[in-house]
């Protein structure tokens, strides 16, 4: 399968899934869901929905291809390639009618994180990357990703989902690097990777991530010139105690800090 | 001054300043800027342009009408109508490349707030209200904002800019809020008001808000059918320390543990 293919298919992907998705958003079946408890749940409805589309559509084309799915789990996952799917990302910002989450759309390739797109259907952007490229196309333009110099943590804006998803010895450790850090940002979900990989933050640190949290995000991550891996430095597509930084630099100095 | 003629003008306003400020948002402009330290602000450069552009479209059109705007002060306030404009509401997202941040626009009549528009041009969509009713127009579609009903604490979405905006005794009484809730969001800025006008969440409580803060924001809540007001229950156009609700008898019970 060559990349073009797969960037092809990604986006046909992240076409279905988008149209499942968008009916499920700022609806008053969302906004009223918490009052009809054990009933009718509209984001999971929305994300399982939006997984079995695409799905279906890599066994029509690719029934070869493994598939591991936030809500459906995994099936021929040992095969050479398989995508990782994460049909919302960021289900919080979703209850809440903010268009911070995104659909995560990853291949891997033996095990190795090969292409991975985010899509934002109700703004209408694509982050996207194989590893080494990563690009964007939006309601405004669209264009290459290209990661932001910053050479010491005193200038980096770093960014986690939120401290609670720490364990006890993690937030710890966290905290030792968010004191020395420029300035934080929380709740961001995959945007922050999306926005280290264009430039506009220079460190994401996370935990207790799956692997499709990540998979996706690596390749785009990679191809604008940044580096991630989990907290011990090794590669992150198993999820875990993720950390990410715009400049290699920056990494190798906050990998020290995280691994003591 | 009608209220179609208000709602026409707003929208010529809002449309005039995303001109202006899109081009400064998510460019390497902004993402380096922090290596600058001391030349171009990009943000400030957006805000300024902006509230520039609104305020020469004011006095062309109405040069009796008062304007008040974040960057350049107060001219003719005293005036019966006058215009609120907070051209960048939300500056942190801005600069992290995130589209949260709003152009805020809001219209006080003698004092009041009558109108005002959230305006989030790279998304496309707008939010507005005159106090009766509230109304929104985005890139899937238009229609009404209706709050949504949360009669008690327990069940209610609360959210914050962020709790470094409060003082110390502030912050103890919005702990104790917030302990009650069933949860809490963080960094919204102008988007958590809409979103609470918009039925997704149920109260907002910030601190040392200035007036063109919250004035526009004040005719969208109370027009999907939401009550703001400050801690202490006055009027909220003077900003300070406010509470906004989307269910009265919410905004009631919160009042009362504010106020103590």
């Amino acid at each position: 399968m060559s990349l073009v293919d797969v960037s092809a298919f990604a986006d046909e992907l992240a076409t279905a899934s988008g149209r499942v998705i968008l009916p499920f958003f700022r609806t008053a079946l969302v906004a009223e869901n918490k009052a009809l408890p054990g009933s009718f749940d509209p984001v999971t409805e929305a994300d399982r929905a939006a997984e079995r589309v695409m799905r279906q559509l890599i066994a029509e084309r690719y029934p070869e291809h493994g598939i591991v799915g936030e809500e459906f789990g995994a099936e021929r996952s040992e095969a050479e390639l398989c995508w990782v799917l994460d049909p919302i990302d960021g289900t919080r910002a979703f209850m809440s009618g903010l268009p911070l989450w995104g659909t995560l759309i990853g291949l891997l390739r033996s095990g190795r994180a090969a292409y991975g797109m985010m899509h934002q259907p109700f703004i209408g952007e694509r982050f996207f990357g194989d590893g080494t490229r990563a690009g964007y196309r939006g309601p405004h333009g669209s264009g290459e990703l290209r990661t932001r110099p910053c050479a010491s943590l005193a200038e980096a804006t770093l960014s986690t989902t939120s401290p609670a998803m720490f364990s006890e010895a993690e937030l710890a450790t966290f905290l030792r690097v968010e004191k020395q850090a420029r300035l934080t940002r929380y709740g961001y979900d995959c945007y922050a990777y999306c926005m280290l990989a264009a430039g506009h933050l220079d460190l994401v640190i996370e935990a207790g991530l799956k692997p499709y949290d990540i998979v996706a995000l690596t390749p785009i991550i990679e191809g604008a010139g940044g580096v991630v891996t989990t907290w011990t430095g090794d590669r992150p597509e198993r999820g875990g105690a993720i950390v990410a930084a715009g400049d290699p630099r920056l990494h190798a100095t906050v990998l020290e800090m995280l691994a003591r």
